[in-house]
């Protein structure tokens, strides 16, 4: 039940003319952190498929305060929040010790790359992921143009 | 009561190891259409002050298909769903004629830079906007950590 | 003997925290000028297998002025500067009609894919790369670490 | 006399459909190793001033073997191969303890971005410059385009 930590690395043309951190380069932290979460630290652990496919269903973000370069990292903070059959959540923090710049989450899916199309997890994976489970207890609504009917409802019934 | 339509040209370099357009960069597509709204085409429409300072508060994407660079342009449909005092939504789709490639949903927040802070919109602005409004019908659950007390309910009471 | 002209898009994240296109920026416009070449525009030429693979050996670029965003594209002109057995030289111009804002070189070697090697041009590549030529025919030194065993020397003897 | 060492973080995403490092990115982690150099560094150093303005005016970049994206950082060695009245060279080696994947050299000009012009190295810069003062002394040609006149020769006499 612990959160993976990753320290994104800020380039300083990730700012963009407002002298910010461009609000699309906090997606690219995001994936960083994935990565580093499903690829370089799942591979250690004995869940390599994950690496082989995952695809991005949905992004939901929320900005708190503007992130400007500097030379020392930020830390992304992210955990499972729902594992489905073949889709998983992720929750995210984009934050410093005391400071947090904004909250995330995706929506994500298995993706067989040899047959070319979505497929469910395998145990393997389920066990990896219920490691970062933090489930969301907060209700939500149903993203516009879910497809409920191959995963699931989004909300616990 | 028009969408406003602009033409996103793909980089080639804008697809990832994968070989599909990588999904951050649906958001830098995103923000090329809003700033022909907002900066090129409203500042011959009288609305300068859009191009001034709009900061986003939250973004919302869901990914229907894969792109694959080309070079024909993508289109990117961008409308206008609600209004508030201080903050105001966008809805686009990223498409063909006969694809959807993603849904996507912004909310932003005009910014004065000269006093670094949020303020209201003017009401030059509200009528450039409305130009472009398409209520969403659909009820939609606040985003956590809306702040809905400075702006009022993101569903229609 | 005709240049190729390609029209960049550039786009408002190009700019940096200077509010000047970054100088990295300019290397991708010329990338995506010689995809425009090589890819899409040799398709339609028979010179199909210069789309396979072409890698970069060297680039160099001279930065003339600053480039400020603007809603309309700047033109790329490219044109070969010399056609070796297994490589060849391009020169480019990244102008509008009264400012050059760079102008650069890259040298660039058929590849094989397949055979994850170097390769040497056919006479069909060849041919379509010929209609571009125009010698550039001021004397240049050999860049550090040129291999010239394999490929002659940079300048006519 | 020491060569300036940044470890270069690699983003996923800097991966082309190639699957290998875009050749645009090298140029992306050069920038980032002279941010650490003229900005981080020299600020806390005394020569403060650089970090107020430079200005690229060219860049040259061999590329020796590709690059795939792994967790670790790449190295770059960054050191000054001359210093002139307004402008100075650096010199770079993108590499890990045993292979180099990239030799590269910019030419950067002090800029004053309160009068928005190029200005002369001060006594501070210079010495701060000097630190990593490795002449290179294979004689090179002088750069198509070089404004000679305003910077001395390119090439010592």
């Amino acid at each position: 039940m612990a959160r993976h930590i990753y320290q994104a690395t800020l380039r300083w043309s990730d700012m963009d003319a407002y002298r910010h951190i461009n609000n699309v380069q906090y997606l690219r932290y995001l994936e960083e952190a994935r990565v580093d979460m499903m690829f370089t630290l799942a591979q250690g652990e004995g869940a390599k498929t994950l690496a082989e496919g995952v695809v991005i269903s949905r992004h939901e973000i929320d900005y708190k305060r503007p992130l400007v370069w500097r030379a020392e990292p930020v830390r992304i903070e992210t955990w499972v929040t729902r594992i489905g059959a073949a889709r998983f959540t992720l929750g995210y923090e984009i934050k410093d010790d005391d400071e947090v710049y904004a909250t995330a989450m995706s929506v994500l899916v298995p993706y067989s790359l040899s047959e070319q199309r979505p497929r469910r997890l395998t145990g393997e994976e389920r066990a990896y992921l219920e490691r970062f489970l933090e489930p969301d207890d907060k209700p939500r609504a149903a993203p516009r143009g879910a497809r409920q009917d191959t995963v699931g409802p989004a909300v616990p019934s």
